[in-house]
């Protein structure tokens, strides 16, 4: 199930982190951006092509407009996020990936199926060392 | 610099999430494993092979016992590590990567080589945004 070819599974073997990078092997970078609460449905709603402010926020439901303004604001900075603005009044804001969010869009969605692939087998881990661990109290 | 093959992108677009997995397209059930400070240095180090409790601790340098006891054990539920008891006088106890687990480190590992690739281009968006951000206030 979890088999891959050995070429790709010795190219993306996971080595000891280095001391130059210790800070979790380097991803402690893109960890803090995924782990926000609307990171990863803004990366997916963008991928869908570029999006207006208004159009954003209904997509992602339930969205405040100040962590609204604070996502795309730290996915632009981080350059995931490309800012248009057309100067007319009111302004026309609109939002589409960056070549470098297109590449990292990707990245999330092989976590994404690899999840949806492995969900239940986690899920019943879980459930099994809960049981065991009742069952020793 | 972030092409992939047309078939390898068909394939791992990123959609929006469904109703069903409001939860950052289900994500969040690996992402809050990983946000954690020790779980990819862990992975890392038990992709080398299956370590004792003391030499896995020499590793993750900086450790607490409390913090190790929680990360192994989170580590254990969701099924990514094996925990081996040998009933000898001290218990000697060793932790290895399950199926799962190798699997997992797998996908970490492409995350890993994906943000040695793109750190510089990050580093510098961020720089970027922040110097336009001063020179407008």
């Amino acid at each position: 199930m979890y088999e891959t070819n050995t070429d790709v599974r010795s190219s993306s073997s996971l080595e000891p982190c280095g001391s130059d990078d210790h800070d979790d092997c380097g991803i402690r970078l893109i960890l803090d951006r995924l782990g926000e609460r609307w990171t990863v449905m803004a990366l997916a709603e963008l991928s869908v092509g570029p999006r207006r402010y208004r159009e954003l926020e209904r997509a992602l439901e339930g969205i405040s407009q100040r962590m609204m303004t604070l996502t795309l604001r730290r996915m632009e900075r981080d350059g995931y996020v490309l800012r248009h603005v057309e100067k007319t009044i009111p302004p026309k804001v609109t939002y589409e990936l960056s070549e470098l969010g297109r590449s990292f869009a990707a990245q999330v969605a092989m976590l994404v199926g690899w999840t949806r692939q492995n969900k239940s087998v986690i899920e019943r881990a879980q459930v099994n060392f809960d049981a065991q661990l009742e069952k020793k109290e």
